[in-house]
């Protein structure tokens, strides 16, 4: 898969995506991220990429021109080898990106994302835009974070990109629950002990108690989330153990 | 404001920060950052911050170990000047984040973000987190990214910390609808017009378009927001309209 990242900080994408487990598929071309600063493309003699808005109002916008030519620049250079693909503009008004946009994403060959910054951005820039995605119903300095949380979640589900280290079907959501809770060693820390079933070696109780602690972290966080999903007999049969004791607790 | 970030991949977190507005408002004293590698804090010989679960399953866990000693480390060091205050865990099983969530972050003197990694934790690192905060129903690495972005949009919202460049009232959410579309120079470009409305100077008829096409952008995209905010009687009027363009349009 090949990304595109178009941005007025260059940096601020690179350095954490050469970091941790993308990195290492950057390093081993499983996946070719390009970040590319669109101020490079500025017709502007003083280099400028911004500009006041037509109509007046406080702050800058971004000119459609640089983002634009940044584009066509990067869909020239990739033609031999991609299709044009995705172009992803991150914006609070598009739909909400989730687990179900990141496997359609994850399908892609091509992705581009553009990173807006400043108070906005020239409405032409959406002319070249294929989805706008929002990460969720909150304001930032800028689009590149937001990029990069949906390369990171996108990415880690390309074949091969997870080592050992993870495994994406045991992951949250993947079987529409949350997690259940989890210990490694020791065995007792500053008083707080692990839950006795998991020490004993019994994989039959391991595996009831692991799926009632994460249907009981559903029901209690996020009973959502178990509107969505088709509960299995057994599934059923601890959801409403739980439901007893819990208002036993109360 | 006093921020530490808890992580493996401190690079990771440094970089972005540094750059771009909130590297300014870090500049300028106006917010003290301090990303905390809790590796350093290992008690194991061989560095390692990671074990296998008790009770068997794929992956490794971080240890609650090194993750507590690094905060009650950052408890120590900031005490003369900073309460304890929010410690918060970038979790997908915790309360989703929006712009309400950072408004009350914004209100701390001191947060603390603990940035897992890797397939899980052990649960006892929750013995010291007084908030879980997911960012979305997505799956991620890592959590340095969704912190970065719960970071972003705090931050932005403290006192000074916006120069001119950004003003948060006129932001998407704050008054409850999505923003208007935004041109700026030039006037056409490959074939692409501003609006008319913006360039004739009426301040009157300026500002009535740009409510009425934040409204129908709301309308069309997030007619959900709509429920949740009380509209004047113009905008009531306005989205009237819009309701009868839209159905003429199909």
């Amino acid at each position: 898969m090949r990304i595109d990242v178009l941005t007025l900080f260059p940096e601020m994408v690179k350095v954490p995506l050469n970091e941790s487990i993308i990195g290492k598929a950057i390093e081993k071309d499983l996946l070719d991220v390009e970040v590319t600063d669109f101020r490079d493309y500025t017709d502007d003699k003083q280099n400028h990429v911004d500009d006041y808005p037509y109509g007046g109002g406080a702050g800058m916008l971004l000119q459609a021109q640089p983002i634009l030519s940044a584009y066509e620049d990067t869909v020239a250079k990739t033609a031999d080898k991609y299709p044009k693909g995705k172009v992803i503009l991150v914006d609070p008004a598009g739909k909400t990106f989730n687990q179900q946009v990141a496997q359609e994403l994850a399908q892609e060959e091509h992705l581009t994302f553009i990173c807006g910054h400043y108070e906005g951005y020239d409405e032409r820039i959406r002319s070249i835009v294929t989805d706008e995605i929002s990460l969720g119903d909150f304001v930032l300095t800028g689009g590149e974070l937001p990029a990069m949380v949906m390369i990171d979640a996108t990415a880690r589900l390309l074949p091969e990109i997870l080592g050992n280290k993870e495994s994406a079907p045991s992951d949250s959501f993947s079987n529409g629950l949350l997690e259940y809770p989890q210990y490694t060693r020791p065995a007792e820390y500053q008083g707080l002990k692990v839950p006795e079933v998991l020490m004993n070696g019994n994989h039959k109780l391991i595996a009831e108690w692991r799926e009632k602690e994460s249907l009981r972290r559903t029901y209690q966080r996020r009973p959502d989330l178990l509107e969505n999903i088709e509960l299995t007999a057994q599934q059923r049969h601890l959801l409403a153990d739980i439901k007893m004791e819990e208002s036993e607790d109360n």
